[in-house]
């Protein structure tokens, strides 16, 4: 038996290109002792995928020649441990790739909800993240003001859903006036303003009458600049990525910083998700209970097959996803 | 009676210079009621007197034809009002000039301590601000690692004797051999790092084995991006000024913000010292029991002559001070 894999063949200095990748068809891994045999069913695409071709991170970096890396969902197809068995099914550190194998012990068992997608939506990294960042660094307080970029992204949808469900206002940023639109009518947030207009600064400034407490940022470089001029003093910046960095050869920095960050007393923080592992029983069952309310709406951006994730990728840093993107590998167990 | 002021003539676009600048001999003010007639003994010059020529910050902004703005240490020469008497000693917000008239209740009643100077210097907006920055932001503990720029300067010299009495390893960067030289003899620093060394960046990893885990940034740019690199993990940021940008006319953000920030999971956090003001009774008291036992040394670099103000305040922009610089306009009253 065979296994597609989809390796990095060479590192970006600057835009993504699928020239980048190669598909490749690889052995059947075999599991050693104390090993899973694991089916890929979902891959998440994330922007941080890219930045792990940039260096070192929270992880190793990735290499040429490496299997391009991901967290998968998976179900369990032979296990040499007695923490798993066959049809179990996990959240890894996984690669694109139909089958890998993995030590029992770096798998997580998840439960078998239904869609399995919201393992990687919802209840997983980007409801998390979404719930962490906002509430375990933002802090916000009803009637506060949130400001999110990448609104329309998996992150940020949920940031916005989350800070209604606490009463705040929520103003988002996105690309173009049709992800705009749906921000404000699908996800209901009070104002979405949109980054490519040329008028971007001033209705931004309207859309934000009462200055901004929280922002939310998913993406750096000049849209963190100019949220800086509208945030209000003792304000917070979630720090969640920079999406707009990582396809750049020449990254920019906010050209107000440290200035802004001073004269307002602003207060900017990193976290990654892993930080707040032990608040995610409370993350989950806040998600669940506004998801049971209605309060969050689910979406998602499933891209079809292992030999699109590439292409999944690279649109994804372009701003072409509405909702978490992921890829389907192989379709839910039965 | 004529009175010596200092006006801004122009304002500065780019590096600040003494056209800048213009003398003016005013009339003598004369104070309305509830107002004190003042007689200016120090001026206070700081980083953030050029910060106000670029626009409004937590004051308003210096317009050209204003009278230049400071924070004065002054003699009550007549008062209009029961709150003070001939004699005592304030400080205020004041101007460069030898006589100003201010609302009795916008200024403070000051202890009579000799050399008035210390009023500004270690008990002063310099050791305060050191204080409140380094522990009420910075927050560090025995046994870490505090790096500091501007470390000749008076806050920063302040910030790491602070420091070091606390228990911490720390670090200075400095302008020039000779400086660095003086923070580590003279201010008992444990390593002092020159920033216009071509080998900067390896001397300053050199000087941090283990890594930075408060960096108290007096100065932005190009530093505050050097010293990203080399902060630990949930290390903390203490954004007290950005003296390498106020004399530019096209700042220039760190260009590793925010994606650092969020890989280390990095707290940036900027503070002005009024913020404090309910812990100031603590800060003194602090500061006096180490002044006593000699873990804080008071270094003052005291201009003679309101009209070498102007040269004080652009040397200072260019770094040629050691310890906390002001100008004095009169002696010290007996």
């Amino acid at each position: 038996m065979s296994n597609l894999t989809i390796t990095v063949q060479e590192l970006p200095k600057g835009v993504l290109t699928p020239d980048h990748f190669a598909a490749r068809t690889a052995d059947m891994p075999t599991p050693g002792e104390g090993e899973v045999l694991l089916r890929t069913v979902l891959m998440s695409i994330d922007a941080a995928n890219r930045s792990w071709m940039q260096g070192a991170t929270y992880r190793d970096a990735i290499k040429a020649g490496d299997v391009m890396a991901t967290y998968s969902i998976a179900e369990v197809v032979t296990s040499n441990s007695p923490r798993l068995q066959a049809g179990d099914i996990v959240g890894c550190e996984g690669l694109w790739a139909e089958y890998i194998t993995r030590p029992a012990h770096k798998v997580e068992k998840l439960p078998k909800v239904s869609p399995l997608s919201n393992l990687i939506s919802v209840y997983g990294i980007a409801g998390k993240t979404a719930y962490h960042g906002l509430v375990g660094v933002g802090q916000p307080m009803a009637g506060e003001t949130v400001l999110v970029s990448a609104a329309a992204g998996s992150v940020g949808g949920y940031v916005g859903q989350i800070a209604r469900a606490l009463g705040c206002r929520v103003v988002g940023i996105a690309g173009g006036p049709e992800k705009c639109s749906w921000v404000t009518e699908t996800l209901g947030f009070d104002a979405c303003v949109d980054y490519r207009d040329p008028g971007f600064f001033k209705a931004l400034r309207a859309a934000c009458p009462d200055g901004v407490d929280v922002y939310f940022d998913n993406v750096g470089g000049k849209i963190l600049e100019t949220a800086l001029f509208v945030m209000n003093e003792r304000g917070r910046v979630v720090c969640c990525g920079a999406i707009s960095q990582y396809d750049s050869a020449a990254p920019e920095g906010p050209r107000n910083l440290p200035g802004l960050v001073v004269v307002k007393r602003l207060r900017m923080e990193g976290f990654i998700v892993m930080d707040f592992a032990r608040d995610d029983a409370r993350a989950l069952r806040a998600l669940r209970h506004w998801v049971g309310t209605g309060q969050i709406k689910v979406f998602e951006d499933v891209v079809e097959g292992l030999e699109n994730a590439p292409a999944a990728l690279i649109g994804l840093l372009a701003g072409d996803n509405k909702g978490k993107r992921m890829v389907r590998v192989a379709p839910d167990p039965a």
